[in-house]
C-alpha cells in the first residue's frame, strides 16, 4: 500500500471535523488523531473530550507526521491552507493525502493549481453534505454523517490510490460517497444551497428595513419562519462561500430572477391558468424531492 | 342586543370553518349550526362528524335562518360569494352579520362596494393567521385557534356593534384578535406569506426546469427542504391568492427583487463587508422574529 492512514490531521477542529474524528475512531479506520489551528481553545477542548489525542500549531510538524491531512477550515481559510499546505508535502515515498470539507471545490482546485502549477495527485477534493444548528467541537456526533451524501470531485492529476483512500474514509463514517466534476458540484450546490441562502438573507434585510418591519414580523407565522430558518446561518460562511462561489452563484440568481420576473408579470397581468400550471409544475417537484428525502432518510433495520 | 349570535352559518365547510364551528359548539358562544355548499359531500359529512347541526343548498333559507354568516370559501369564490349574499339581508329590525376569512381583505371590500354602492354596516371582514398541513373538515380541530392572531379590518361604514361580535366570537375560539387597515392587511400578508410563497414557487420551478434538476433535487438536503415546504401549498388557493392581492403582491415583489439585485452586485464585485453587513443584519432580524414567536407560542400554563 502506497499511503497509510494510521494518523489523521484535523485542520480546523469543529462539528465537521470533530465528527469525523470521533467516526474514524470509532470505525478503527484511524488510530491517532492530530489537531491543528492557529489557536489552541477548541483544540485543548477537543483533547478534553477524547476527540484528538494531540495538537500542534506548527504545520510543518504535523505534515511531518500525519498520513492523511483533512483541510476542516472555513471555505475561504481553507483555501490559504492548502496554498501552505502543498508547496510542503514534499517528495517522499510515503506521502500524505490532504483532502478538505469546504462547501465550494472550484477555488480549492484553482488555488491548489496556483501554487502548485497543476492539481498534485495526492489532492482528494470532497464536501459532506451534513452539517447541524449546532457548530463548535463541542457539538460532534460520530454519526453525523451516517445515510449522508459525500461528493468527491476527482480530477485529471488525481493519484486513484488516494481517491481510493479518502473514499474508503468517508465510507468508514456511514456516508454514502459519490463522485462529481468540480464544476458540476459547484453548480449543484449553489442552486440548492447558496442560491437559497442569498434568497433568505435578502427577503428578511428587505422586510426589516421596510417602514411596517413591526407588523411584519408581528404578522408572520410558521410557514415564514421555516422559509427564512437559513437567513439565521452564520454571515461570515456564507459571506466567504458567496465570494469563494461566485461564478455559480450568479448564474443561479439570474436564473432564478428570470423565473420570478415571468411570474411577476402572470400577477400583474392577472393571468389564471400560468400561475396554476407554474405553481402545479413547482408543487409536483417538491412533493417528488420530499418524498425521495423521507425514503432516503428512514431508518434501516 | 341589535344582534343575535344563536345560529352560525358556516359557507364552504372545510378545515377553517368546521373548527370554527367546533370551538363555538365547544365555548358555548353559539347554539346551532348549519353548514352551506354547492356540493352537498363535506356537508354531510360535517353532519356525520357533529361539526355541524344540519346543512341547506339554498342560500335564500340560510339567509333568514342565520344570526352570523361566516364566509370560509376559497378567496375568489368568497367574493363571489359575498355579491350574492349581500344584496339579500334585507333591512330587517335583526340583521345577519356576515363575515368571512379570507387571505386577502381588500379584494372582499371592493365586492361589497361593489354590489352595494358602500361598505354595508354589518360585513365585518376578517382573517384568522391559522392553518395546518392537513385540510377538509374531517382535519377540523376546535382549537386551531388558540394563541393564534386574527386579524379584522372594521371600515368606516361598519356598525361598531356589529364589530364587537365578531371579535367577541374569535375572542371565544382562544384566538387575539387585532384590527388593522385592509391595506395594511393586504401589505403585511403580501410581504410575510403571499411573496414567500411566489419566490418558493419560482425557485422550485427553476430548478425542476434546469437540465441538472435530477443531480440538483439528489444532492438537496434539509435546508433546502424547509425552504420550499410552502412550494408544495394548494395551486389553486395560491393562483387565486395572487390575482386577489395583486397590487400589494407586485409592491412586494419588486421591493424584494431590489434587495436581491443590490446583493447581486456585491456577489459580482466581491464586496466582503457589504456581503457580511446585510446577511448580518438579516440574522439579527430573523432571530429576534424567531424569539418573538418562540415565546408567543409557549404554552401558558
Amino acid at each position: 500500500m502506497k499511503y497509510s492512514n494510521d494518523t489523521v490531521a484535523i485542520l480546523g477542529l469543529g462539528l465537521i471535523g470533530g465528527s469525523l474524528a470521533r467516526s474514524l475512531r470509532a470505525s478503527g479506520f484511524s488510530q491517532r488523531f492530530i489537531g491543528y489551528g492557529h489557536r489552541d481553545k477548541s483544540l485543548r477542548r477537543g483533547v478534553e473530550l477524547g476527540v484528538i489525542d494531540e495538537f500542534t500549531l506548527d504545520l510543518d510538524e504535523l505534515i511531518e507526521r500525519a498520513d492523511i491531512l483533512v483541510v476542516c477550515a472555513p471555505t475561504l481559510i481553507a483555501a490559504d491552507m492548502l496554498r501552505q499546505i502543498l508547496p510542503r508535502l514534499g517528495q517522499s515515498a510515503r506521502p500524505a493525502i490532504v483532502t478538505d470539507v469546504a462547501s465550494v471545490k472550484g477555488n480549492m482546485r484553482d488555488a491548489a493549481i496556483e501554487v502548485m502549477g497543476a492539481m498534485p495527485p495526492q489532492l482528494v477534493l470532497g464536501h459532506p453534505i451534513a452539517g447541524s444548528e449546532r457548530s463548535g467541537v463541542d457539538a460532534s456526533d460520530p454519526d453525523l454523517f451516517v445515510n449522508h451524501r459525500v461528493i468527491l470531485t476527482p480530477e485529471e492529476g488525481n493519484d486513484p490510490a488516494a481517491v481510493e483512500v479518502i473514499r474508503s474514509m468517508w465510507a468508514s463514517t456511514g456516508a454514502e460517497v459519490v463522485d462529481m466534476a468540480v464544476d458540476d458540484h459547484d453548480a449543484v450546490l449553489a442552486a440548492t444551497s447558496h442560491l437559497p441562502h442569498i434568497l433568505a438573507y435578502a427577503l428578511v434585510d428587505a422586510l426589516a428595513q421596510s417602514s411596517a418591519s413591526t407588523d411584519i414580523f408581528r404578522f408572520a407565522a410558521g410557514g415564514f419562519r421555516d422559509f427564512t430558518r437559513i437567513a439565521s446561518s452564520d454571515p461570515a460562511m456564507w459571506r466567504d462561500i458567496s465570494i469563494a462561489n461566485r461564478s455559480a452563484l450568479l448564474d443561479s440568481i439570474d436564473s432564478f430572477s428570470a423565473h420570478l420576473d415571468t411570474l411577476r408579470q402572470a400577477v400583474q397581468a392577472g393571468e389564471a391558468e400560468q400561475l396554476f400550471a407554474t405553481f402545479s409544475r413547482a408543487k409536483q417537484a417538491r412533493d417528488e424531492f420530499a418524498a425521495t428525502l423521507a425514503e432516503r432518510n428512514r431508518p434501516t433495520e
